[in-house]
């Protein structure tokens, strides 16, 4: 059974950008889709009733804090993660790979798996390809991740190549730990900036018949350009008919240009953690809710929005949420800047289907104005930190 | 025109509980009521759509938060406040001047107001009578307050006796400035825990026509049974056909004593702030939703509750909400404490309806088990400081 169908391709200046449908144990995904994200198995601020009513029917969480707190033995109990958090859609599960490097200076990675200590309680934690799985497995994820050595994009060759060859055999684990259970296990392209490693991660992951690939190891500290140069590597290479997933990526920017380069899936802390601190989306670029400019606007961030946050709400009540550090402030951006999201994903979808992506695209990059580099690396960061 | 028709009254060994209609500029309101408090024009955490939804026409607002931020001018000029925060039900708003007193060490009192430094960035203040009402009506309250010159329930009887004849000539003052504008101003009854002083304000209050009483100076410090032995005094002594409001209580208990006395109207920040802590509501007391008994706990904190927390979520995921510090923890405790009360109040209407509120109001009282004393005065004070 193909899990994966192609609706419509058109090509653009920057590669082929395709709408599709990838179907899950939990329901049918129109691509291209944004995943918000549930770290800690609730998206930021949100109720997951929410989540679903701005139209999301999938989300992400991440195996590695959840493996930690509460422990997928406990999900398990609970009746999988659907029930625990009450989400009728599908689940993405992030391995974790990212967060065990990026969290944990001392992480230790040996042939058999990594040692860390949990960032929790500084507890001494063991995790391999296999356990990786078979926590996902406990989870009752609807798409799983292996666990992959995640090194800095400006690392050396040979020490990226070493990570990718050793992320490579541990695939070659996780599959078979995998194989006959549940879920749809999809590889991840790994190999930094470098296109020869770039082509022998997609060469290796190709040879499996997988429902689906990742792009890892990208958004990481390179400049856009880099990103994109990498980006349109590995969706040349990669097989057509297979879903595409770009793995934390990102701003409103980012959607476009790289769901006009061929990238099917997205999910990124970006959209709920900006939120939180006040940035909200607009087709302009962000808005600074904490400016005193806004204490007496009375209207909704944006008048053509219909979110319950736009629908209800003017900027100069937000304003004050947030300098009175009320929580419904955090929750009104957070659904304003996911809806936006939801309805850029839309757009998109809709101008693929109707033959005209190349002018939306040219016409939304030309109005949004994306925050500059140095508060983006910045951001990064924080987001590194804290998700 | 009379604002307030009582539908039924019943004598109960503790006085004479009744059910009642409060007719406001935005809606019907039917008493007994308890009104979530919106401090600084939200119910933290929650959205005016969710605090609707549970069944809540009324809440209150605090004139002295809103007047320090953002300023009643900015609330007017959007609209009034019902507009500012999108709450479409009835609003009363408390003048402010128990927060005056209680988060101001250095407050100083005139005959003609009270001079004090913000909490919020120590500019100096000063506050009469009559700003304190222009600030209600710039709001758009439906209920107002008139400031008092509150003080600590254990004062001597002379320093009680001149805060109230303070409290009583101001009251004159914010009378005379409110004749003829928009909403009801209410009087309230202070006095401390003295038989005469008591006797003394509500005689002096009753000689006006008031829409109203509120009974202030209550649940600060002293025990229950001096709380109940004023509040009895008072509710005799108090024109049986006006509504009477007391101040700032409280707790599930409290609310089912304090009908039982004849109390039509409540407002606390206690089931919305100790929500936020991690105290649920039941029938038989409280959980503390982070003790570890609870993490494998797959059923909701009631079984017979009809709340979206309760609808949708264990006592496991609660649990583990909590002990991962997500808002989402907060919002769905608030949730539930603030319908626990809903249905509470809606228990009380229809028990004193139909004859039987001592039976229902024994049984209450049999099964919950209040919080000890101690904790309940370390959460007042807790209370004092944060709202």
């Amino acid at each position: 059974m193909n899990q994966f169908i192609i609706k419509s391709e058109v090509e653009t200046p920057w590669g082929i950008a395709r709408t599709g449908c990838l179907s899950t144990q939990h329901g049918d995904i129109q691509t291209p889709v944004f995943m918000p994200v549930a770290t800690q198995g609730t998206v930021k601020s949100m109720s997951p009733q929410e989540v679903w009513d701005i139209g999301y029917r999938m989300i992400l969480v991440n195996a590695y804090h959840l493996y930690l707190r509460p422990g997928p033995s406990l999900v398990s109990e609970s009746g999988g993660l659907h029930t625990f958090m009450s989400w009728p859609g599908a689940v993405l599960s992030d391995s974790g790979g990212f967060q065990i490097f990026s969290l944990n200076d001392l992480a230790k990675v040996t042939e058999e798996g990594v040692s860390f200590k949990s960032h929790i309680d500084g507890s001494a934690q063991f995790l391999t390809p296999e356990t990786v799985i078979e926590t996902q497995l406990e989870l009752g994820s609807d798409i799983l991740m292996p666990l992959d050595h995640c090194i800095t994009s400006n690392a050396s060759h040979s020490e990226l190549l070493e990570a990718l060859e050793r992320t490579n055999r541990w695939f070659e684990r996780s599959l078979k730990q995998h194989r006959g259970r549940k879920g749809q296990l999809f590889g991840i392209v790994q190999g930094g900036l470098f296109e020869d490693l770039r082509t022998k991660s997609v060469e290796f992951l190709a040879a499996s018949d997988l429902p689906g690939f990742a792009i890892g190891g990208l958004g990481v500290g390179e400049s856009k350009a880099q990103m994109h140069e990498a980006l349109d590597l590995v969706t040349k290479q990669l097989p057509q008919e297979k879903p595409r997933y770009l793995m934390g990526i990102g701003s409103p920017e980012d959607f476009v240009n790289c769901v006009c380069r061929g990238v099917d899936m997205f999910d990124c802390v970006l959209p709920t953690r900006v939120a939180r601190n006040g940035a909200l989306f607009t087709r302009f670029g962000r808005v600074d809710i904490h400016q005193s400019q806004y204490k007496n606007h009375w209207n909704p961030i944006s008048n053509t929005c219909l979110c319950y946050t736009c629908s209800n709400f003017s900027l100069g009540y937000i304003h004050h949420l947030f300098k009175s550090r009320e929580i419904l402030g955090l929750r009104l951006a957070t659904i304003h800047n996911l809806h936006f999201i939801h309805q850029l994903m839309d757009d998109l979808r809709l101008a693929i289907d109707n033959g005209n992506v190349e002018e939306f695209a040219m016409e939304f990059l030309a109005a949004y104005k994306p925050t500059n580099e140095e508060m983006r690396l910045q951001a990064k960061d924080r987001i590194l930190r804290d998700n």
